[in-house]
């Protein structure tokens, strides 16, 4: 079998102790790199011509439960560049995918792997760009009012303002210490993959309708990683009620992001990204 | 050997009869597609695990030379439209490419072929999102003022405006009837390709810069695809030079972007471009 | 009697053939121009002062009903810029007015125009204009899903999107082959001139009031010509009903921009609409 | 001979006392209208078919100079609008022009003049939805620096700033108490109308090509109605040079604003300058 | 006691005889100033470092009643110009202090008091930045309907259009002569001081959360300087219902911008704000 | 002595090992807290009503040279955000200053802060927001092409790029491993500080001017923190010249943003900075 022209490294946005009574990434050794890749079935056939690895991310510090608040994304991204450094000056990959739809480290890993000449994708940026091709402006759907605004934060950063209608929180939350509402959205994913009737289903196609009747929203897109999984179900809900939006999760997305720059030879421009020496300097930045 | 997941249709903007003694793709008729695609050398490589046709594109009817003005961009585009159609349903490709800078016809042809489920990508807007993707700000250099401010109204429609440092003019243009100017640029191509100075390559490398200095730039990409030959010559002088920022031309960007749209199976927003009776209609659209 | 200063040309949008069974502006050979114009009774005080003809437009080529989608708008403008152009040569005007709200060839009638040191106007560029000279924000009333997402692109094109409150869709359409909605909105029209209830004005007025109090809108302004008759409607309603807002229709604005251009001997400028080989150029174009 | 359909007065931005040894528009009872009317020949034309009158403005309170900077921009506004108020209440005009490249008071009178169903246009507003309809983008010729920051002013609040180019100042100044630079400007004007060399066209001239090859210009406009003399002969020079720009000036720009308004009807949107009282009210204003 | 730093004097926006039937600032000789400064209770604190006195502000020259409209607010800010400039060559304030929501002679202000290196602070312009650095959108609690579209000037003068969700108006007027409606906010006020249900506090609260919830408000100010009152009385609902919202009235945002000014040592820039006759000049203004 | 009503706390972006032998804050144990804080005589007045402490910040994970690049701010953040929940917790501090112009975890310490009713200000933030109430579009002087890029990132996540004229950069580095241009910097600050010429005091002005000239800028502030000390030294040459423009540094801006924020007993909005399990949730966001 021929080598593949894609050589990939998934980095998880961070990992939980095996023993953590939180869902969430769990360190996990020994999974298999698709058991371990969230809803592997929705990306499988864009990976089939891909040779890809999976780093389970590093373990979190701030405690045993998921990525929720800028505090700990901020954690999670210190402790994800070690990671990032490492694949590059492996030798190993063409491009790196980082997992988990706030993009924890992008920024940084963008500087980084620039560097080496190795594009650097990830959830949120990619989608924001593709479905600013394929339409006027997105909705993303996410939940958890902290994370909300922590991805509100990365619209504005990515100068994608004009083409967010809005940010739909559905009312959901990761499980954490000292809250009550834990399993419920990890429960909600359950009842819709064996086909039973899922309040978090319910409520997603109800704001992306919302976003398209009022916010004029025209593709429809997901903020947290944790809702990707949302994908199929929303698309088809929507299609099916002669709404003929594209709906677009995060890992597809990234992946095709990155083909795209390894085939084209290209990384992040070196002028928005620069070495701590650069040949070259302009005098000015404008915006 | 198998078959591709790739079935794409290029289609020139245009094509002039073979007597024209005016620069442009002639018709041509058995002239194998690799050489009648422009720059075929600079998009090979992305072209390779892809099954394509090329169509000639509808004889031009204005006259027998180049798109240069608005008027002739208009007929251009009125030619190429069934074209398309014609290709969605022949049911024998999974994406169409526009070929030509300018994309005479592309947005029509976005509500066209949506309907078919086909995506279709072009070259303007397929580099400046690709160029969206990787820096803050592009520079689009071009030639001819009447195709510069017809560019201009693409980088407005695309609502690009804020992404958009400057459409830099180098200063020639297109053969026509009555004009001495006729030839020059061809020439400078042909002393490029000959590996000898080329006063185009010069302008555009020195524009590339001024962009960048003075205008914010940290992508590069081309405006006719007249130009598009400029790319390795100003990417390999830029870099040289110590100016790390990617150049981009068209067609492989048009390529890339069909690619994902078909692995990722999905084309333009239906809501954008909706059919002449949607089953679903948003009361409102906003801006 | 003495000669106007103003000598008007209007051109309609397209033609259908007399025998089409679909109502749109028929071919009509000899039919008084008053006749021809429609809703002449709403502008014919702005004509008073001008010396008018009207040219019926180019036959549809795609079929014998009317303008609708973009394919269908494109194919129009192409019919109807060497009408344009013959006007132009003949030296009998000194302004052109483009009828038909979609305003199909607009851009490159201004380019072709100004040439000749002849204005052209047109319906949804002069309503934008006038409208913001009189408040802060205009809401358009249109109908046909895939019309008001083509006047979507020209309020795009005309940089009015932060001018435009929203385009709200009365949810009408056109009558078109294999589709029984027919002649459902000529059908209002004639109810409202024979002053019976019309379904058609209540929806405008409601989404008229509805684009006050939801979207910020000062002034009204219609999308599709086939809905100018509903101005004096909407607005003596909106009027007695307390809202003192201006309602603009297509083409009495389009006559008096044509009149101060004329007036003031100007025209669309020759930087934004250059010549194919103009004496001075910028080298570089910002937005 | 038939009464003309407009009726308009023009009001002066402030008068100074006829023993002012300053210049600036003085007192002058028993001048006729034509005299007093700055730059009359370049308006004359579109005055023809106008029943107009001269308002002489209020005598200035602050002192006997011009108006320059906010403080006397503000007295002069506040002794405009009682003669406003008349003019409203004779009954006798059918629209006011505002004179004064600053408009003071225009704003005010937007407010007032509605409210009798009167429009009224001034220097600035109209000059740059004038240039608006014509081109992508103006520059404003100017002087004096606390004038242009004024005029920034105005450029911001009629939300023109994506429109405007730049302002370009050639450095004059009114002439003042205390200041030596008095009569500078003025002197220049008699040297161009007397068909000498005059450093002022020069200055402007050369502002306005910086403007275009600098700033994106593509229509010229003027700031202080000081300046607006200039028109004719920076017109010709930029023509002459090959720049194929309108320009306009503001007299002329008020009048036609005046006439289309008068034509169709319709005055400022009642929603945007409402009564004390109005009979519906919006909720929510947005932007 | 020591001296404070801070010398400030408030100039009231206006006053009314004290004969005059409608509510409304009075001239009022002789009564201290505690009682004067509106809801003096709510900047109490602010004030405990401050040696500041009052002006009583010009006597209204257009009637006895309260500013509302755009010409009152003219002739107001023509009466206080005159103040500020006398604060300033008194010597005796190292900042001015401009009650009144609308500001009336802000700008002016600006202009004059720099020359003097003294910094002017108002209401909205407080406001509007406090709230800036607070959140992402402010929304604006005012009422009269001319009132809330003259705030909406300012909001655009002071370049705050995409940090304004909305302004939101609760249907209350000033008391003028001729309508019936006068006394009914005044009312509101002695009601809700007394503890007594608020009509105006209960849409004051309604309004905010439509904001929050419909317009993406995340701080709340008020506009006309009559509803600052309102200012605990809609935080301690918004708080008690967990709306964690911060509401700022104009007043102690007024005085806080002074207070930094001044122990800063800055003003207003001097090339926003020029000399007559400024030592050095930019040659050109951008956006 | 009374007790102040500001007990601020500043916590240093970072701090290196004593044994460095690159310039940047060490770790100093002992060293008096009015030596530590950078430029301490530049808000020794502003300080002189507030009761501080300082903290030395964490030691550098990544090496023992100054934070330049974004991985490094990344490693300085998630340093110092411990140091500040510890701060929060202590009760000590009504307010916490972060140092350094980049503000490493300023938004992690917003949202942090808030849940404790504390406001945080840092040095890019605040210094913005200062100077937008003073005028119409600031420039940044900084310098280290990667971190000019980093502030880039900065000035949009803030939503200040319509207020930053520019950023310009003055071409120095900080001093790290392996590159000789280690100590320039610093010895420019010295040679200022010693009233000898410095090339990085020329640079400063040469660029603030050019940022006036050029880009509109009327308000200077600067990058970096290791450049605030350039302050007095451009302020002073640009009012010699004549250029009437408040210049900013960061550490006065950030104490008075905190001062107004404490004084007015108000904090970060909770909407744009939710608790993990806000009461109240807004179901859309918006831009």
């Amino acid at each position: 079998m021929s080598e593949s022209k894609y050589k990939f490294l998934f980095i998880s946005a961070f990992c939980l102790p095996d023993d953590s009574p939180f869902s969430g990434p769990k360190r996990g050794e020994g999974i298999p790199k698709e058991e371990r890749l969230q809803n592997y079935q929705n990306v499988k056939h864009l990976l089939a011509d891909v040779d890809w690895d999976m780093h389970p991310g590093a373990m979190t510090t701030y405690g045993n439960w998921t990525v929720e608040n800028r505090q700990e994304f901020l954690y999670a991204a210190a402790g994800r560049i070690p990671i990032v450094q490492e694949a590059c000056e492996s030798g190993k990959y063409n491009a790196i995918i980082l997992e988990g739809g706030g993009e924890p480290g992008f920024m940084e890993a963008r500087e980084l792997t620039r560097r080496y000449g190795i594009p650097v994708t990830s959830c949120g940026h990619s989608q924001m760009h593709f479905a600013s091709m394929l339409g006027n402006k997105f909705a993303i759907i996410d939940f958890s009012d902290v994370h909300t605004m922590f991805f509100h934060n990365l619209v504005v950063q990515h100068r994608m303002t004009d083409r967010c209608a809005s940010i739909r929180n559905i009312g959901y939350y990761h499980s954490k210490p000292h809250y009550k509402d834990a399993e419920s959205f990890s429960a909600e994913r359950r009842k819709a993959m064996a086909g039973e009737p899922s309040e978090a289903v319910e409520r997603a196609v109800s704001e992306a309708i919302n976003a398209i009747e009022e916010d004029g929203a025209d593709v429809i897109m997901f903020g947290c990683s944790g809702s990707f999984w949302l994908k199929p179900f929303v698309e088809k809900r929507l299609h099916d009620e002669g709404w003929e939006v594209p709906v677009i999760e995060g890992y597809g997305a990234a992946i095709e992001l990155a083909k795209i720059q390894v085939d084209y030879g290209v990384t992040a421009s070196g002028l928005a990204f620069p070495g701590d020496r650069p040949k070259k300097r302009p005098r000015k930045i404008v915006f």
